[in-house]
């Protein structure tokens, strides 16, 4: 194997073949390739980019770089669920437990968040004693015992994809659309799935800002999870303003359990519904979306999901008790409004300068290595649409140190936009591409 | 300086300022930027260029990342000539020692032969003694005392691109115009020099294969030259045979004091004439080429060149005698001639494929680590154009060792193409590129 060939050969836009991707991968972790000239394979990616084929083999090299999770000995189908990111998407905690209650099974490793994007796992981690570090028996007896288990990455599944994105973050080569295909890809694969539901996140708090370039890496997610023989769709959701009120993760966490209960914001609701169904269609537990949609609305109805989210945080070793009590979260000391200036209607709530805003706060990170503050954050008592009265509370801030709180009450201004005409409101799914 | 800003700069198209180039170049040259920035960077360079403002900077940049020559005590103009490599050139060691007698300074600083093209060093250490490693104290004197040095790149001179190349060469980003127009200037500018000659070289033996991508390199060049204040003009000139009757290292030598002493091959003397015609035009010697040739002509004629190169091997080291007895280069002990198969005409001696059979004859390297034979290699009886008959030797090939003489000699059949009808000669100078 020449890597040397290998970089030439995709520089000047000629395809690879699956052993020299193979190869190369391999190399790579090893560490028989230098960083170096995997970077300026990436770079070459970036701009000749990989064609289905080749991206389905560089996801299986990534994939086969590690363990793949078998849970052959659970009885249901297994089906995950998996967002791209955004600002206030807490879709996972209420997909997982309601695809759990409703007879599927979840083996689901979630991130942190990065930037201005909120992670699954610092939700987790604000609920009292909950482990998101479990070893891969802990996690296999999770999802075979409560039928969900919620985890982070970990260094023997998929090794590959944590090298080449460490690399890949300090050498600009991130913003690949195959490149990012293959490492979420490789992640959820080797999670010994039967099914995927993606949820692409579409706008200007989405890291894809068009519904073109949002389509094409839905469009190549699918493709590749299909030439694996997995059954897969993508959803197109919109992410323009935050998705439900709370940004910060114990606030996001009681906007979950209120939602579990029946009380969630609609947009929430709807987002979660309609990625739950499809999980549910696809994992076989029902065969068309509208009994799917109504095995959502039942489990929670029912309190079943709330049941399965308790059972989940006791499993994992996390205080149940969080659901009754929400004073044992960690939450801020202290709350500031941020009122209309004006009258009129909400005509923007700016995703990803409300997301950074958070960040400052302490409520995500600038970096892998930030601390984060889990009680901190901003409720949205409006949303884009609503109507607003001069002095009217639009957004709580909650915070515990007001060191950085002046620039959060700019930038949260700045994000807010209100204008004398009503605004139409979005779609929230925007289109379906099914594999 | 923020490397990865930088790199995601050059990624999305736009221009990096001055300051930003001469950043990542100081911080690389130090260690303080990881190579697998700097091959991003690089790759980044490849698809999105650098325009010429950019790459004056990124020279200026490599120039000071270490000495630069000052020759102000040396009242003679300092002018260098370059080519960028084929087979067979061998004008360097003709054009030095005539600028050098017609009343200028030649600092000229060489690399070896590497792949297809061959190296003036090589030939230079042909020479019994001759010391190409010469201190940069003992170049200036050399310089001083003969008018011209001759020696190899040093550690002290644009550092940069010693580290710079190397990454390139494995990282596959050799092949950028803007890139290798910073890497040859900023080592040339290192000279100290008034005034360069640029021989660019085009054709199937030459690096540019095009005349367009020769002509872009070669006004990428000139426009460095004059924006760092120096008088610079470069010739672009044929490589699709070799350049003389002789490939490898001690015929070449043989062949160079052959055209001192006015009986060199007509194409290498064209060429040389036309290189250093140049160079006393721009050193301020002559007013115009005509005068500038004339002085060629004359330096030849009157053996002032000679007694010049004389000089020169004399101060370097070198064993003089050789220029009376070639009896005292290393010659090879065999001799095979390759005889024309047909009648007709020479249509093509393809100059890659013979620096190629050269390499595997001893006479150059395919790896920069690899030993030369300084006696091997070829010297072609006839040229395209010329007329054979059956029978009639085309080449003799001077060897050693018989072990790769089977693959040698088809090699050199393949190379060598016969037509029935006759062939228009071609063109040697193509064209000027004036500064």
């Amino acid at each position: 194997m020449d890597a040397l060939s290998i970089i030439r050969k995709k520089r000047d836009g000629r395809r690879l073949d699956a052993a020299e991707i193979a190869a190369f991968v391999d190399a790579y972790t090893r560490g028989a390739i230098p960083d170096y000239q995997a970077s300026a394979l990436a770079m070459a990616i970036f701009f000749q980019g990989l064609d289905a084929a080749e991206t389905a083999d560089l996801t299986n090299a990534i994939l086969h770089s590690g363990k793949v999770m078998d849970f052959s000995d659970v009885p249901l189908a297994k089906v995950d669920k998996h967002s791209t990111g955004g600002v206030g998407d807490k879709t996972s905690l209420i997909v997982a437990p309601v695809a759990a209650a409703g007879g599927l099974a979840v083996p689901m490793i979630s991130g942190r968040g990065l930037g201005h994007t909120g992670g699954t796992l610092d939700k987790l981690e604000s609920i009292p004693g909950f482990r998101t570090r479990l070893t891969l028996d802990e996690f296999h007896e999770a999802v075979r015992h409560t039928g969900a288990g919620l985890i982070g990455q970990t260094d023997e599944l998929a090794p590959a994809d944590r090298k080449l994105y460490a690399l890949r973050d300090v050498t600009g080569t991130v913003e690949s659309i195959p490149l990012i295909s293959a490492s979420i890809m490789s992640k959820k694969l080797a999670e010994g799935i039967d099914a995927l539901v993606l949820d692409v996140k579409v706008g200007s708090g989405a890291f894809m800002k068009t519904r073109e370039r949002a389509r094409e890496l839905a469009r190549r997610m699918v493709e590749i999870g299909t030439a694996c023989g997995k059954r897969v769709e993508a959803l197109l959701t919109t992410m323009d303003q935050p998705l439900g009120c709370a940004v910060g993760n114990a606030l996001e966490v009681i906007e979950i359990l209120e939602a579990l209960k029946g009380r969630g914001p609609a947009d929430l609701m709807e987002v979660s519904r309609e990625l739950t169904a499809r999980m549910f269609v696809l994992g076989g537990v029902d065969a068309d979306l509208d009994s799917a949609r109504a095995r959502f609305d039942q489990a929670i109805a029912s309190g079943a999901a709330l049941r399965k989210f308790a059972e989940i945080i006791r499993w994992q070793g996390g205080d149940a008790g969080v659901i009754d009590d929400y004073a044992r979260l960690p939450l801020a000391e202290h709350e500031e409004a941020i009122a209309a200036w004006d009258d009129g209607y909400v005509a923007a709530l700016e995703a990803e300068a409300i997301g950074l805003a958070a960040v400052r706060l302490g409520a995500g990170r600038a970096r892998l290595d930030s601390v984060i503050d889990p009680g901190v954050g901003m409720v949205f008592e409006k949303k884009a649409g609503d109507q607003v009265e001069t002095g009217e509370r639009i957004c709580a801030i909650y915070f515990n140190d007001r060191s950085h709180l002046d620039e959060v009450r700019a930038a949260l201004r700045a994000a807010i936009r209100i204008s004398p005409e009503p605004v139409p409101a979005a779609s929230l799914i925007l289109e379906s591409i099914p594999g």
